[in-house]
């Protein structure tokens, strides 16, 4: 008999495969007197040595393959492995207390880890992190228990996971890993936004797939539908191998709306943007259909290094998004860290609440050198392109305006010492935190547009951290409370003739779409693989049908009340 | 000279006086190999002892003058000091390894915290912090660094500290502590609430007070300012003197007040109530002339102990405050935990923004046992008084209607087995989530009243965590997003006829108020010692004039213009 899973729909499409069960080994210590030290010490070495072996192999495969940022991680393993104040410790305890490799290690390993993890120092935690995971490696060699990393996949699997760390997600290899299902995570968490960019089929979330599954189990994995059928019988996998030619067929079909514009079926003109996070997604945005990029992530210019990036590299790298966008506009974010997002060489003190902390433009205002060099680089690659800046996180009209000062004053210094800069650029802001929504009215006087993130929006609007388990029921797009704030705020963009697009998950989502349109907004930026079904099914409905709906979605009083309406009227189309 | 220092006005009040510096004292570890282990174990015995002597002196006074629940945390230090475990091992490390009694205990010590931090376990992490007090006290005798606990206090002082834990707020002896100034905390911090609530004068996040001082330091604290003057001259001295003196004479003028009705200048009646912790503080609240309390927060009754009030516990908790309210309303509120507030006996996960997390409502949904039992103890105290049961952190509709439905079928089924409920008890929310201010509207049609919580709502409109220092600023009440949403929830209200209250600080705040009573607000909850001032207040105001000036104020851009137009309109009452 086969059993059916379900969880949330983290990514589209279908994969049919073994199960590979990434799991915590069970790394049980047991502390043993042991006769003859140099034997011990010998055990430990050979087990160093394996863990350095594979840790280099590591290394120069995902530098190949994904880039040397992503291998920055395993080579401060490595920097662990070759400590000597950690390794002649683990010896000496050996020798002088007699006591087993394991024993020693991993007594040695949490004194260092209890001493990193009380530093007040982000990066100093991290340590703690990296000496865990080797600790792990070389304890798994010494017990005799495998060691399952992603990096030792050599053949096609489903991968079966609780969660996807990054370190995880660094390693994910298209070529082996068709789909994969963790335990925990929602449609935002990492893992979910990383399946969807490598356009690996997902499902997330389902509480309980590690526990339902064992090494090479049968699975299909459902991304559509968010299930994952375990040991399916022949029709099952029959229907599913339909399914999924199926999809492939619809993907061939979309594919055909690459070169069109957005037009609904009453003749408005809608634009579908992307949202990249480094410049080599700009190839992909352009080859789903990308009319402009709606959300560019510098951030990640930022990550996976050990220190700032250079005004000349930002520079290039914008210049490089601008050019290949042709005329197309690109609004670039101005950098948003903080939060749940850190760099190692900038240390920021642990939050109660990072959510609700110093991030993004309230960190930028308080390190003008770090945003200067930003704003400056924004400047000189304005004559590239249709380039439109972008502040995150903007509560309050003094921090917006405090930013467009400084973005002035770095503009005319650039002028002064006869760097040209274009005189076309705009500046706008993120709506995402409800002050924001609510005094859109008074924003719209004084920036050149909106663009509303949703995600963050939306947990804010309903005080529900999205990336938690518990209240994930709580992030809900289509919630009255929601869309009446999109409404205030683009009704009071257009008062002021100022253009409002959306950079949230919320864009791409068929159920959105229609009221979207409908409350007149103008941009929708979302994953790229979304913006061809998006072009579809915009094609499909007119724009006057949909503003008739607007008032009777407002007066709703539950999300569940308009996400049936909106099924039941698409029917209907 | 003296110097000026300036903070948050946290309690209102002048005191001077000497400084008693809360410090944390410098315990710097040096290993030393000793040559005598027997005589180095007699030396941490002996620490043991005298830290062993001075906890349960602590334990004997804060029971008689607080209560036992405050002394549990001093009894959970007595368990580590005698933890045969811990001990044993210090002792047998100073024997094996001829080590200094410091460095073995701060080694034995700091891996039993790395231990218990890495639990995944609010009880135990708890543990880690005990045992890093105790370790502090034992080290700071072995090193002879004086240990400055708050126990120790024999003369006046005014506290100067880094920061005030619950346990050092605990250990607040009002006949010596006279105020304190801290260097971080704003104006809802712990440490500024337990101020306030004491009747202490307080000045906090001064960020640098403990720099600035040296023990016994002369110091005079205004906490009307929020200023504290290290080393004043003969003239400050004096002048603070009368401005003390002053205060004294405007609280016994105030003290006229309390018998009386809120009544304002055209003779509009609002309501002004208390916020109560406990059921001892009614008598604070009756003495500063509450006409009601508008906020009795329960999760008190369930703090501080080891398992959950029974039913009866907490009917008779409710019974009490019912029936010395006579026939003024009582707001209770359910229970109201997670978020920063935590039970010892009931493990939550760890959560990464606990302010966006599993809290209030949602919680007590979850676990319906812990909800229905405090549901039945409120009905069965319905027949007590005046009740009004009030729902927190309420977002959806569908919440509401949840624990209203739960709510009823404990009264069916309590009237069933012959109990009497009283059919006269209403049933409110608390506005403290944006979706639900923005729903309010829709919540009029269903609730009996509304009650803004705006310390949550602030900080949720705003995506700013009011207890991080780095975004204080973010924490606007006078906000015009705050305000509109206010203005939104107090129109949909008094469309449907439904009272509407406010229990966050901004209710007792003089800005504020002239607000509110133009807005509509018909009952104002405040900390018990703020009643009076507002009664007062109140009295010059006319509704009429102050309705006048919404539609102004709701058009402003931020909160600076707001507070600065009202400033200068109570210049003209």
């Amino acid at each position: 008999m086969s059993q059916k899973i379900t969880g949330v729909k983290a990514s589209a499409g279908i994969a049919i495969g073994k199960a590979f069960l990434l799991t915590t080994p069970d790394l049980q210590i047991n502390t043993v007197a042991i006769e003859d030290p140099a034997n011990e010490i010998q055990r430990f070495q050979e087990a160093l040595a394996r863990a350095k072996n594979d840790l280099e192999g590591i290394v120069l495969r995902v530098e190949r393959e994904m880039g040397t940022e992503h291998a920055d991680i395993f080579k401060a393993h490595l920097l662990v492995l070759e400590d000597p104040e950690l390794v002649d410790t683990v010896k000496d305890k050996i020798s002088n207390e007699k006591t087993n490799a394991e024993s020693a290690l991993n007594d040695v390993a949490q004194a260092y880890i209890g001493l990193f993890e009380q530093m007040d120092n982000e990066y100093m935690r991290e340590r703690a992190a990296d000496i865990r995971d080797v600790t792990k490696r070389v304890l798994s060699y010494l017990l005799g228990v495998p060691f399952a990393g992603l990096g030792e996949l050599t053949e096609e699997v489903i991968l079966v996971a609780d969660d996807l760390t990054p370190s995880d997600t660094a390693q994910l290899d298209r070529r082996y890993v068709k789909g994969f299902i963790t335990d925990i995570g929602g449609r935002t968490s990492h893992s979910a936004i990383m399946a969807r960019s490598l356009e690996i089929p997902a499902v997330v979330g389902t509480q309980g797939i590690t526990r339902a599954v064992q090494p090479s189990t049968l699975i299909i994995l459902d991304g559509h539908e968010g299930i994952a059928i375990i040991d399916p019988s022949e029709e099952e996998i029959a229907f599913y191998k339909r399914k999924q030619a199926d999809y492939e067929a619809q993907k061939a079909e979309l594919a055909k709306l690459v070169n069109n514009k957005t037009v609904t079926l009453d003749n408005h003109h809608v634009e579908l943007a992307a949202n990249i996070g480094s410049p080599e997604d700009v190839a992909g945005a352009i080859a789903n259909g990308a009319e402009g990029v709606g959300l560019f992530r510098t951030e990640f210019l930022y990550m996976g290094r050990n220190d700032f990036p250079t005004e000349e590299e930002q520079y290039l790298a914008y210049k490089h998004v601008l050019e290949h966008m042709g005329d197309r506009p690109v609004v670039i974010r101005t950098l948003d860290i903080g939060g749940d997002k850190h760099l190692s060489y900038l240390a920021l003190p642990e939050e109660m609440n990072p959510f609700l902390g110093h991030r993004a433009i309230r960190l930028c205002l308080d390190n003008q050198e770090l945003f200067r060099t930003q704003l400056r680089a924004l400047l000189r690659a304005s004559v590239h392109g249709n380039l439109k800046i972008m502040f995150p996180m903007i509560a309050t009209l003094e921090e917006f305006r405090q930013a467009k000062a400084i973005l002035e004053e770095e503009k005319k210094s650039l002028v002064n010492r006869g760097i040209v800069v274009s005189d076309q650029y705009e500046v706008g802001i993120m709506i995402e935190i409800p002050a924001a929504a609510l005094m859109a009215d008074q924003f719209a006087r004084e920036v050149d547009f909106f663009s509303i993130g949703t995600n963050d929006l939306i947990q804010y609007t309903m005080a529900a951290d999205r990336m938690n388990e518990k209240v994930a029921y709580l992030y809900q797009p289509y919630h009255p409370a929601v869309l009446r704030l999109l409404y205030n705020v683009i009704k009071a963009g257009h008062a002021q003739n100022k253009w409002v697009g959306m950079c949230g998950e919320m864009a791409g989502d068929p159920i959105a779409i229609p009221i979207l349109l409908g409350m007149g907004l103008d941009e929708y930026s979302m994953s790229a693989g979304s913006i061809l079904p998006a072009r579809q099914q915009l094609s499909r409905l007119s724009v006057e049908d949909a503003a008739k709906q607007i008032d009777t979605i407002l007066q709703m009083s539950t999300s569940a009340q308009v996400e049936a309406f909106v099924k039941e009227w698409l029917e209907k189309v």
